[in-house]
């Protein structure tokens, strides 16, 4: 195989573009030989050719034409890093209808506008690829593609966003959540508005694009159902630690009878589970399939040159596997149902304040027993004339919980509203044996 | 594209055979979407055509010719799922050298003859791919070569033995080594001699392909110092816990300025440490590189779907990028030096049984800084009329800890032979910020 040189054109020079240049530049002899080719920047499109960059480009290589980059016969491979709804969606569009593969780190525009981005690339004849968009450097994208091919994954568990697992992870230690979000501000995890983080939103985006890609049906950002940190029940560090699990903001997605749930939730996580052991501002994904059973892979979720080393992967691969039928298609090929949410099983975790008195424990119990919940574990914690309970539930359908819980909140003897999480604690698997 | 069918020959069509075949079967639709392409087995040697089989094959797939295999132009692509070096050595350089791609699950063929083989497959121009011949379904190959090609991975910390991983859990529990042993093997995780994993030499053949892919320079079995789990100091795992710590048995590779340390030691992992959380018969794998920090992998080490899992995953990859330059080279491109072992840093625990009289601690202490080693922590326990002394050591080189333990072995104070065990913290990097 002779080394053909491949021009490669950038949408952004901004931190990820000039540490995809750089990465190109410094690795050019190791891309060689994975895939015989020279990588070699030769558009960067941006909008101030006057501004200072990261990692200087070549004289002549910024542009401020997109047209420069789309009708250059010598780019084979274009990267799209510089982020927003508009102009990059057109761009893209506009890239793919003229036969140029492209590579984006574009969650909001995956998320939101997947459906005709591959459609345009099916057309095209050339393919789409994402993995920075998701996780940056953890190659999830490429592994549910590529390598679990034949396993039918029916289970995504994930922490995908770094600002509030950082910021949980502080609270375990002690911290208020004022001051773990200020520390977070304070490193550069967080933004200054860090409400898509602490909502949960950009965590729903993210499990929207894994469950797309791990059960081939389009989920939307608008498919799910997020809660972020806001109502965290005062106190659920401490409970968390007593019941030996940690705190985790958890994205899951569940494949059963072909319905699709997605949702991200607070939840109480074993501390024995391999996301428990997801620290700091890391990211880390769980794939449940058929034959692997279950693959954790963890890593820097964000960063400019991680999600710069995600973009250079993926051209790599573009590069080399064109020519074949590989990943050319849409990676949607059913539509499936959304699973009415009342129907998702899982183990709970529930906390009350109640009055301290004989019969408030019998009553609850009586409820939920009523509704066909059982009690996994219990502890109650004195807290003033009252008394703070925590409440480790069986998997249960989430409709029977619910259910239960109205008719607890009706109890004279309960003070606020019960709050529920749910819990993850599925590690059974690992016990088994093999053959 | 339109489908066209590769016909698939199996060697070998025993447990990971036969699941090989149903994966094919079961996901021929998912295969076709990935690859444009069906995936057929269309002959399977094995030796005896009687035996029954996991999965039947179709009439006239089982052969003992293996001649019916290399000659059959149907066949685009071999599975080597036979085991062993010999005959599965001669098969596989005869098919590559026929031109026929070839996938192998064979962790001592690839470890011991990978130079060979490779050699075969760069001069038959076809790709020879070995992800299930390390870590089953956990796809720790195609992420080195294919995700984090731009990255200069220069270290690869591995559980990859699952046995020990279990004996070591269970002894976490309480267990004794020889309980945890026999209960390994009553659930099938250790063979009846289970030699070859507790003394390390499984994990070492494992790490032996690691180090070649992650640093692309020729580690063989041979260059791996390794040592198992037959000389644990007694109380070891209470004394990890006493330092926040877990015992796991570590496969260290280690590139620096162009010298290569590879090495498998029971070791102390931090508890926060992403390591410490493969639990059971899991398998792990951490990569360090420029661009990624760290990113690592986890899941089930062994089992016959898991490693079909991964003989699929490869077969798939290879029809998906046949026709391209990718992955057609040896992926060994260079020659590294050995580094003496006396030069690798770490810091280390130190494990003493020493007279319980004023000024033992003092020599100990003195001894150490004489060598230039300093102490992080120390605790001293009573043990009868003398104390345990568990100390752990700021990194430093293992030549000058070895030097001072020569010396502190010769003091009259210390009972028995000192032990040493490397611990594995170095976890800094999640708590730097990021651009």
């Amino acid at each position: 195989m002779t080394a053909a040189e491949v021009g490669v054109g950038l949408l952004g020079y901004g931190t990820v573009g000039a540490a995809v240049n750089r990465l190109l530049v410094e690795n050019a002899d190791d891309i060689e030989r994975a895939t015989g080719h020279r990588l070699r920047v030769v558009r960067a499109l941006v909008r101030d050719l006057a501004r200072e960059r990261g990692f200087d480009p070549r004289e002549g290589v910024l542009t401020t034409e997109f047209a420069a980059i789309r009708d250059d016969p010598e780019i084979g491979v274009v990267a799209e890093v510089m982020g927003g709804l508009e102009p990059a969606g057109s761009h893209v569009l506009e890239l793919l209808g003229a036969g140029k593969p492209v590579v984006t780190a574009n969650k909001q525009l995956v998320a939101q506008r997947g459906s005709e981005l591959f459609a345009a690339a099916v057309a095209g004849g050339v393919q789409l690829r994402f993995e920075a968009s998701v996780c940056a450097a953890i190659p999830v994208i490429k592994v549910l593609r590529e390598s679990l091919v034949s396993t039918n994954v029916h289970r995504v568990l994930g922490i995908v966003n770094g600002t509030t697992n950082f910021i949980l992870t502080e609270m375990e230690r002690g911290a208020s959540y004022a001051d773990a979000l200020a520390e977070a501000q304070r490193r550069g995890f967080a933004e200054a508005d860090p409400s898509d983080d602490v909502s949960g939103a950009d965590a729903a985006a993210k499990m929207a694009i894994l469950a797309t890609i791990a059960f081939g049906s389009r989920v939307t950002f608008a498919d799910v159902d997020y809660r972020g940190l806001e109502d965290l029940p005062l106190g659920l560090p401490a409970a968390a630690r007593e019941l030996e699990m940690v705190v985790r903001l958890v994205g899951a997605a569940t494949l059963i009878d072909d319905q699709v749930d997605v949702r991200v939730r607070p939840a109480l996580v074993d501390r024995h589970h391999p996301l428990a052991a997801i620290e700091g501002a890391f990211n880390g994904v769980m794939l449940q399939g058929d034959a692997i059973r279950e693959i954790t892979l963890e890593g820097p979720g964000a960063g400019g040159i991680e999600t710069a080393s995600a973009v250079v992967a993926d051209l790599v691969s573009i590069i080399g596997t064109t020519g074949t039928g590989f990943l050319h298609e849409d990676p949607c090929w059913r539509t499936l149902e959304r699973m009415p949410p009342g129907d998702l099983r899982s183990p709970f975790y529930l906390h009350l304040e109640v009055d301290d008195r004989p019969g408030v424990l019998a009553e609850v119990a009586q409820l939920l027993a009523a509704h066909g919940v059982s009690v996994a574990r219990l502890t109650q914690v004195p807290v003033g004339a009252g008394a703070s309970l925590h409440v480790v539930l069986h998997e249960a359908p989430q409709r029977a919980v619910e259910a239960a819980l109205a008719d607890i909140a009706d109890l004279p003897s309960i003070h606020s509203a019960p709050s529920l999480l749910p819990v993850i604690s599925d590690r059974g698997v690992v016990e088994l044996g093999w053959a």
